[in-house]
């Protein structure tokens, strides 16, 4: 006996084709049935294919009234712990106010740095939280959280703990990432090499021995962290057997897609000035080229990702918010699917996908999460739409009219 | 007495300065207070200056707990009453489907059209609702809509009247627009003249008196109507005593601002390409420039409004989601405010202000709503935010969290 059966449903199962799967027909099944059991989907498929009665098959027997069905959304990249609010500096930075200038009058970054390390973990719960409900109310079922705004190793546990908790407080599954070369810190000013060995021999072990960080994160960036010190890096998340994922290539080409290949990252991110060669590479690894339109829209980039290059090779997209205080304050990603259709010119199938499937991938819960197949958590989400072209073709338009997690309604 | 009373809040009043009132400071007022009967609002200011005990005033008292409030937002220009979906082909032109080829499957304006008047009119207003529901969520309290999808008599008289009807099944004040003239009617092929004639002497008078629109507009450009048909049909507004308003230099400039000035329109609406004598033809008739973001991002258009030139000139600045099928399908007015600024580069006060009282002017309506003030309806918007930049600031990220309407909680 099921536990609960979903029926009268339009399915966007994501699970057909390979490489970026529902980017065409979104693995439609019309008329369809869906069922689940301690949690997970056990059963998916044409109504009329169903082994018996509904009501002799599962406990409870939901109609969704044609309406359609996803996989939860996931959204792979949010740094979604800070203190602080810099919404005043992106009113300055609009007017003309230059990144040195908003420095100087104690903006930028490092006042979020500041923020963050000042708040308690408590009240930084509470923040996160706000934001976090915001998200899993526009159909996020997992997250990925990093840290990177405490830059001490104290805080970096602080923030990580936070995200952490953030699962334990709602419906969505928390993936945690330590982004400890997020920024070098005020106290290492001038000593960005001390910082690194530091971050390698105390934050990183500290971080991991604790079981607060499913991967590692770093800025690879002129202004940042130099390829070199990002090596030293993964070379320390190998040895404490985490996987590693790259803010790479955002504003200049600095082959950090092949850095992120060559330790078979699960995902490159930005990737607006990512070379061929850094994409080839890219594909023989399996790293997801995640793709991050809010930051692209927020900074008004004009280099778009080689979307056609990542289609040549093979390189699967992912989406996510990229949600932050300074250059993404995005809380949905139905809007991220527009703005990557919209601005990146994907197809609404290979949005879909990016924000399910492919992102699931890019966490590497492939296995777990994002599309509707046994096996599967039975994370989905339900929409009143015409079809699936109208996740991302509204702005502000379309939210969940119900959320399942794991098996259980919301 | 006073019915209710408001305390503990922050007030963004948008009632202070002149021009584009709330331009910088937003009208602040510090804990403060509000209260409202019969209606409207009838007390505003600093809580301490209350004449009293805040429960010796009103029959009710309820604090906001330090959040914001805003005037209600007013949505002055939609197109919302349509049937048909257009999203898959939004698909379809992202890659590279011409606008020719889209008409030649049955796409493009017309096929709403064809959808519109095969709606029933219970059929349309159960679509509308659900986009004007999603509207009122996000903080809309005053919405125009516009007919223009009907190209007959029968089928604007009945867009008109499901505009209506919004006002009637959902707490908000609606003001409607006949537009007849949006596009040309495959019954009047090659014959446009006749189509003008036809609008200004049955159709324009039957919507008159069945009192059925509170303005008239047309749609000015080259591949729509030409400035000297839109003079007749404003003419002919003008002899049933009904404002105008005008789509004008979307794609070219054809001295469509300077047009709408001479006949005093309420507005004039898109005005990318607007010269700076349309510029002062505007700011000496009074007539708003109504700035539709969404309309500019979604068809990717990078001639910018002159933003620079309204504020030299005194020209006030709305703003509108502009929401249609085909070239903007937004329905959220922050995000239409945090494009305005981004795009545009106007203030976080602009942005408002642009929502709120400058959108009320362009339907006639300033003295009513859109900003916190004695004698105004008593329709508020409740943030929990850290302060009114935050409005312009998310994409995704605020909703409000309460909602009074003539004076009650919604
Ligand atoms: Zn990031
Ligand atoms: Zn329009």
């Amino acid at each position: 006996m099921w536990d609960r059966l979903w029926v009268d449903v339009n399915l966007a199962t994501n699970a057909s084709g390979t490489g970026q799967p529902g980017g065409d027909d979104f693995g439609h099944i019309p008329d369809g049935a869906i069922a689940a059991r301690d949690g997970q989907i056990v059963w998916v498929g044409p109504k009329a294919d169903l082994p018996g009665e509904p009501e002799r098959l599962a406990t409870e027997v939901i109609s969704c009234n044609g309406q359609w069905m996803t996989a939860g959304l996931v959204d792979p990249h949010t740094h979604l712990v800070y203190g602080g609010d810099r919404s005043g500096e992106f009113a300055e930075r609009l007017q003309g106010v230059s990144y040195q200038e908003i420095a100087r009058r104690g903006g930028g970054i490092l006042s979020t740095v500041r923020a963050t390390r000042d708040a308690s973990e408590e009240e930084l719960l509470r923040l996160t939280l706000r934001r976090a409900r915001c998200l899993v109310e526009n159909g996020v079922t997992t997250v990925e959280i990093k840290s990177g705004y405490g830059l001490r190793l104290e805080d970096e546990l602080k923030q990580l703990r936070v995200a952490r908790a953030v699962g334990r407080h709602l419906p969505v599954r928390v993936h945690t990432t330590f982004l400890g070369a997020h920024a070098l810190p005020p106290e290492f000013a001038g000593r960005q090499d001390d910082y690194v060995t530091f971050l390698c021999t105390e934050m990183l072990p500290a971080v991991a021995e604790a079981g607060l960080a499913d991967s590692v994160d770093a800025f690879c960036e002129t202004i940042a962290f130099q390829p070199a010190e990002v090596e030293r890096i993964f070379e320390a998340a190998q040895r404490w057997k985490l996987p590693v994922r790259l803010h790479a290539d955002q504003m200049s080409d600095l082959d950090g897609g092949k850095l992120a290949a060559r330790w078979h990252a699960l995902s490159a991110d930005h990737v607006e000035y990512a070379s061929e060669s850094s994409v080839q590479a890219m594909a023989d690894a399996g790293t997801v080229a995640m793709l991050l339109p809010g930051a692209f829209y927020f900074v008004r980039e004009t280099k778009q990702p080689p979307v056609d290059l990542f289609r040549k090779h093979g390189v699967p997209m992912g989406l996510a918010t990229d949600c932050n205080p300074g250059t993404s304050p995005v809380l949905s990603p139905t809007a991220v699917m527009n703005m990557a259709c919209t601005l990146f010119r994907l197809t609404p199938g290979e949005a879909l996908a990016g924000h399910t499937h492919i992102a699931a991938k890019a966490l590497g819960l492939e296995h777990t999460v994002g599309q509707l197949r046994t096996g599967m958590a039975a994370d989905m989400v339900v929409w009143d739409i015409a079809g699936p072209h109208e996740l991302s073709y509204w702005i502000g338009g379309v939210r969940p009219s119900a959320r399942i997690f794991g098996g259980c309604p919301q």
